[in-house]
């Protein structure tokens, strides 16, 4: 089983952005994490991180056929890109959607997701475990469904 | 390190409500694995379910210095009750919040959390595993925080 | 056939309270009338009253596999309770929303109904009459549907 | 005691239009249905029907002092027609409104109604028995009001 | 100087209708007085009364090339007409909208014009008089712009 | 029969002021002619113009026992003052609003009136000829009432 | 095959009516160019214009059965009108929706089709050009369905 | 004369709860305050606490003809309880609303009171002192009433 | 300690004003008692009443320094002033914002208060009472505070 | 004459992408049909495709003076960009918008088109032949312009 | 050339008022500032300020014919004086608005300007030095367009 | 001290792109204009434009550690980019946000800034001097600051 970790705009700047918010840890601190428990729920990753909403859709149509579920961190974009909602609905690829911070404590901007309700599942808050969380969520699910 | 797990209104119905919405688990059930998943985590559960508002928010109380945190699974109240959300203020208990199906797929008036923006974290969509996640983002926080 | 008729919050002082907007007779008035119509019917009476929210979905809970339809006037709850949709939905008992008084001759709040798009009829405004019209619409609709 | 019958737009179609909506029964099959109820509680019909806001509106004006009060199933105008609220605020006819379809189960725009404010009553879902409903209704609330 | 005299749904009912709103003139004694008005003003006028919009439409297309002016009182169609409006900017007839009562003393949904920002002029809540001081306004606007 | 005309703020310029909107008339020129209508009528005039909210409202409380009503324009205050709405409802002054331009056809701030709903009644659009029109009201009116 | 072309209010004056917004085609000369693209494409042409809501709807009922799709620029029904979206639901007539104007450069209230939804197209803004547009697919769209 | 106090959900958690926003006082300590000053006034108190809305409606029920007017900090009822201003409503008991903290200082869904346009005034923002506040007004307006 | 307590606009009409709404009361007489009860409360006095926003602003700015708190009846201002709230801001003097009337059952433009969340309570609903209790909360909290 | 044909995000994977939405043909076949039709109607195509809102609007500066118009699919963009809406004001290149799927009968941010406004024309819900009828019309536009 | 520079309520108190949002410069101090500028710019500086709504409107007036341009901090009239926005109108008199603070960090009612679509420019946020930058664009922007 | 000074989306067609909004300068002309007064005020200019979002991200993350702040013209990218305030918030580089246009005499959507509120200070209006003032405004700031 593949999966394939997509990271929004701003993410590569993880632990020097906003610590207060997202936290100290790096993206590749955060990713070392994740392929340390994919290895123990023996999956494969692969990784991107774009800050251009059309290389996120990219990556997304080059994914088909190719990984079984998608684990996103849209970042800005789950407010504002009706096109990455539309690239899912194209793939069909499963796909579980993560954040590090808590987005209802914050503007109200944030609060409106444009993918959530299309996504298997959502996990938000818990800082890079919410990664953790997500990963096991969607590969679970996705095992279930075989 | 002791966890209370409630579920609010309707839950106790689970396995015979809507089957296509929250899935053929009894509350039992899921209950069950938790628990499992409970021992493996080195944590004690406490359960609570109640079809009253006032009930959750008697039950929260009674948890103060009691309990480490609490999963909740707030059902309806979710959407209506500012009084469960001034419980978890006036308690001060960390919690994390869990839903087994996807809100943003449902109805608009679904679509609003009173407790998300002070939760520790959110789970929503995963079906019973919500609840696995859930108690596992909730510990690891809890554990990190000491 | 039986049919469980609950009365929300506040019914209970019928005929005390504000006699302009819900007129005279009281509860009891109106449920005896309502009996001698069931008996004419040829249907079986259940009646509850509570005002509380818990209370009204422990009954409907209870209810399930154990009466055929219910007629309810939830009172306030109309308007907040989505706990109390949820029991419906959960429960599958088919059912009618009945009403005293005009509602959308009163304030804008009222306006809106939680569970008026699951009920299978709504009749509203004719004072008791309300009841009466609303167990031979229940009734007629579940002997036509068998 | 004479009661007017009033079915607006699209009416006319009953049985042919959305029968999964509005069921299989024609206009005449209700009609006649509501006439043998008319014959039982010893009033008289007389039955209108039009795709016309104005017709409807004439047939209002028509209709004071030569009947007693109204049915109406308003269709479409229910929604639009402040013409047709201010023939009731002017002629002061006493009436009910009925509809087939639960409208709140339907688009938004059929949620607001410009007649049920100045109604006796609404009666709204039940399909035909709808008509029987409301005619039991407005006949019983105009004897109780000599 | 011909001036068409417009009135809208309802307002043949004037005198019986709401007399507390609209007053205890009948629409023939409002207009028997805006005739000696006219006289007094050298004008000559037209009337025109229907319930049906379209027929509000076809005389005001009518009218293009036969009169100078309309004074038109819309009554509900004031507020849910945009066909009306059109027929306005259609035939680009000079017009004056008068309303009898106080409109925003009424409900919200009276509040809101679709022909007002396109009138020469709008006069509300005099009653009777509304008609006599629109005309005054209409004739003396035309006579000033030859 | 004694009339206060009172003119709120920016109306001191007219005829310099956006002369395609209000016209070219000064205001000066404007009273000239009311008064000559006054006169007519047989009534006396009393003119005040100010920017100042407070002082418009002082002229109003100092005309309460002095005055038998009040024609005005209350400029830009028409859409902000709830104070001005309250001095007339502190001194009971039949009143009259004016205004020279179409209010409908500017900024959407210009549409809402918060003295519309308790004037005497409102006219609209006619240039200099809503003034004339608004006193012929406004004393016909009283005129009526005695 | 046979196409039914409707025109609602207001469409009998073009040419005549706001050419700035609407062109200087007459409708007659509109649908003189239609009609030789009819020739063109194999089918046969019934056309209807009405100012009246009701008419519009009753020559659609007329239609069932005896043509085979409807073009429509419903004009200013289109933003009004319920009852005429029902007339469609109700007859099961295929129809493409057409605009001279682009809507959406004009008043806010004209960017609100109630037809659009359940069109099968929709062409908006090429002036006379939108007919001949609209019937093409209409016709293409109806071919292909056989 | 005698007093019924009223506090709602939370409220017992008073002196623990977020002192921040509402004080170090203890709720045993602020009636004890009260109750110094219903001797003061010479009225009688009677106290009631509970986290459930249908509590606070069966004791409010339960109040009628038994005590002369009601001081309640109905906590977040306020917001949310259609149910326990239809208890006030039917009661007809006159009440005083009081808040400890300033509610408009606080999240936006705390502005809107569902009791206070029936409240026979309303006290808020001066700590347990509002209770006080509250008593006094309440005891004053029911002797002048006398 | 000195207290300034400012009356808004129109406040001094009170007595004569909707004596319906605000009671009989005239201004002087509401601040005799107001100034009996400062004896009481070993206090002193200063009033203002001024119908000018800007001239409520100048008294506030030359306060500064000088009095140790505000008694505030902002009339219409507590709901278009921002910057009466500005004056509050900028001079930092503590106030208490008091209400004759039960502004909630009122035009829903006088439920927004500008200063309501800066003030240190707010007392509203009982008549002239709102003086005595805005005057004892703010001299007891002031007093406490030192 | 030249045509630009644009595509935006997503459309790549048409005849892949929802086909119960899209339909099943690829991006090409369309292309290739468009082609067909462009040789009869006398006119020379570009075509382009991108997931980068940023390309497609470089794509547009870089057609200025070098095609005659621009028909484009602007897919989820067309909700979304104001800075595309900007390159086609800045560029003044006539356009045509159009869409495969019936817009309005899909989720409401679908209905909102930043660029309609400023179009030409627009086509939608007609599939393929969307494209057809939309360069077709954006020719013969451009034709008569000549 | 010669500048008229106003500044609204409570400027006056620059310094004192919340320096943490205004800074700690005086009024004074940045008049002093502005006229070294000035001096520079080779213009002419006039300065009036006012707590006044209607004062800094009469202030307008008289500037007419007199000053070249307006440099203007309106306060808190900036969001609630429609009347000043009618001053600039009437009196045609370019100007430029200035904020000290940042009115987007601030409350939500500070966000919307009632001046800003009608001015010359805007310039906000930088402290005492948007004054400066205000004159400086005010004064190129003059001397351009002569 | 080194700036970076970032044009968005079109801004590359400025002279060519609607020169009644714009102006008729080109961007290398501003620039060219904006480099010699930053030569006066011994501060170094880096520019960067792009029509891509990632790109103006990517580029902000560049200059981290390498400039002083950002003067930026975002573009459309104003009103739509969450992700490019994302940008400012992670990298913290103090910026200015100009507009050459008065945005708010536009259309609706060009009114809120995603930016403005974490701005240094916004310059709008001015045309090309509002790079001018924005750049004084910025360096001036960091200056103060250091």
């Amino acid at each position: 089983m593949k999966i394939l970790v997509i990271n929004g705009p701003n993410l590569n700047l993880l632990g020097q952005r906003e610590p207060g918010v997202y936290g100290a840890d790096s993206l590749d601190a955060i990713l070392a994490r994740l392929t340390a428990l994919a290895i123990d729920l023996g999956v494969q990753l692969d990784t991107f991180q774009s800050n251009h909403e059309g290389a996120l859709i990219d990556r997304l149509h080059a994914a088909m056929g190719e990984v079984d579920g998608v684990l996103i961190n849209p970042g800005a974009y789950t407010h504002t890109s009706i096109a990455l909602r539309d690239a899912f609905l194209a793939t069909r690829l499963p796909f579980v959607e993560v954040h590090l911070s808590n987005v209802y404590a914050r503007e109200a901007f944030r609060h409106k997701s444009l993918l959530a309700d299309i996504a298997r599942g959502q996990v938000m808050g818990f800082g890079p475990d919410s990664y953790m969380l997500g990963l096991r969520g969607l590969v679970d699910g996705l095992r279930r469904a075989r």
